[in-house]
């Protein structure tokens, strides 16, 4: 049987027994955004709980796909089960994903054991921030105890996605100032343990020094967990289990403190927050068309009118 | 008399006058975004229009700012009256900017030919995309002819805000391939000139035959205008004279074609709609709040609602 005969309900229960090809097709529904996506949505809502998300963030070049795919080798050893999330930023006017990356993680496209996704930001900015969440929650509803969402780059999107997990991990490479220099204070927030990564390179000892000065500077709330530095060679897998090791010493410490139940409940409701403001959005397009919007507009591109008192007018219906 | 008692208008008119303190209080002023900001914001609205914009970006560390620098030099051996606005990304959660690059330009601080404002993004991501372009008008409204914006960082919001210029330089360096390799599409799409700064190193044939191959590729509506590649180096200035010619040769010929006013007029409805996609946003967040918010909050933690429907409940009332 086809499974494009199969409801979302039946797809979301083939997904659930294992079927990999339905999970891959509940997610495209979930990124549709439409009825049938509320639907396999609410599904995987209510199944979820279960999983446990660790990000994987750092700027382009830092090793983080390789990195990644000998974390997967790690965990598979240990018969882990396990689904990776990667989230490529894209052209913000095409909306096309850069997937170059990607390739170095085939080496485990044929394992049953793991799952990997591929999202792209798809022109509007605020979208993959939905979708993310989303995503994670029917990767966790259908069985996968561990989530990993990689995001390539250290823009605010990227870090802010990053910044979402349960367990956040940021990258850098020995001599890591340029790369990062742009987001320096956002990779600092974020991060729960910090990876040397590349560390057969020179400059270790330095970059630790570095990530351990603007700890002490960034007066950060950590009393109850100081982010360790882990070096790590990405190619070899050397420096993989202590980085491993500290995922699960991190996920100790939130869970005892009651952090990790905090941390998720401040995310759900971010999300709701977002769902809300979305819709609005949605709400505004709707206004900004039509003959009273071209109206405006020519009055705008006159300045016989301000953009400001426009947009008054356009509003006056919604109550915003 | 102390300019802090002066109202918007007074204030707006010592700035037409070339007062630069007044001019810094409006630009502060706009970006409290209150009723005040939106006096001043209409004054400026109404005097704008005689400004041309140029927009630099490129990847932290390609040396935008010693490039801007040495064309401020340039500029001003012309005698023409520049301002400069530098967008610092900053972190999404303090809102703090970093401003390390922008002492390079100290050298122009006593100029009162330049006027050099720095803008951060202050936690929320959409707040540049509004606040970029009424600095530019008010800069533009107060007599600054040309007005250069430089962006850090090649991220999706630096890359949306430099390509709302009317001349859009994308900086790069011999050997480009890392730094850029998350958002090179959403580049090679804003580009008007690409300038291979730090032209001294070795690598630039190969990085503009890398140039000219990818815009053979890129299929992009260029007919009326190739985007010439610039060699500069920004420390001795060697090249900037033929970046400039570059400037002034597309602004010929895109006032020529009338794509000058056809930009403009699509940034200006750009805006329109961001405005009001932004009051909606401002709305959202009233709903988000109250005891009805914290109610339904409560029932989707618990996992009784689902995050969709509990939005559906909030937005009854405004019709969305």
């Amino acid at each position: 049987m086809s499974r494009r005969n199969l409801s979302p309900n039946e797809l979301f229960d083939a997904a659930c027994a294992g079927d990999r090809a339905a999970l891959a097709r509940v997610l495209s529904l979930l990124e549709r955004g439409d009825a049938v996506a509320r639907e396999v949505g609410r599904l995987a809502y209510k199944k979820s709980g279960n999983g446990y998300t660790v990000g994987i963030t750092g700027a382009p070049g830092a090793g983080k796909s390789t990195l990644t795919s000998s974390l997967i080798k790690h965990l598979r050893q240990q018969q882990l089960e396990i689904a990776v999330l990667a989230i490529d930023p894209s052209s913000p006017f095409t909306g096309g994903a850069i997937l170059g990356d990607r390739v170095r993680m085939q080496d485990h496209a044929t394992d049953p054991g793991v799952f990997i996704r591929s999202m792209a930001t798809r022109g509007h900015l605020g979208g993959l921030s939905l979708s993310t969440p989303e995503a994670i929650r029917m990767l966790d509803a259908v069985g996968r105890e561990w989530i990993l969402v990689e995001t390539v780059g250290v823009g605010q999107v990227e870090v802010e996605i990053a910044g979402k997990a349960d367990t956040t991990v940021v990258v850098l490479n020995p001599g890591w100032g340029d790369s990062v220099q742009a987001n320096k204070a956002g990779l600092m927030e974020i991060a729960d343990i910090f990876v040397i990564n590349k560390a057969d390179r020179k400059g270790v000892e330095e970059t630790r020094r570095d990530i351990e000065q603007m700890l002490e500077l960034s007066d950060l709330p950590h009393e109850a967990w100081r982010p360790p530095i882990i070096a790590t060679i990405g190619n070899t897998g050397e420096g993989v289990p202590s980085l491993w090791d500290a995922v699960l010493e991190h996920r100790r410490a939130i869970e005892t403190t009651g952090e990790l139940k905090s941390r998720r409940d401040f995310r759900l409701r971010e999300e709701l927050r977002e769902i809300v403001a979305r819709r609005l959005e949605q709400r505004a397009r709707e206004i900004c068309t039509g003959e009273v919007w071209d109206g405006l507009q020519t009055q705008v591109l006159d300045k016989t009118l301000d953009p400001w008192s426009a947009a008054d007018e356009m509003l006056r219906g919604v109550g915003a």
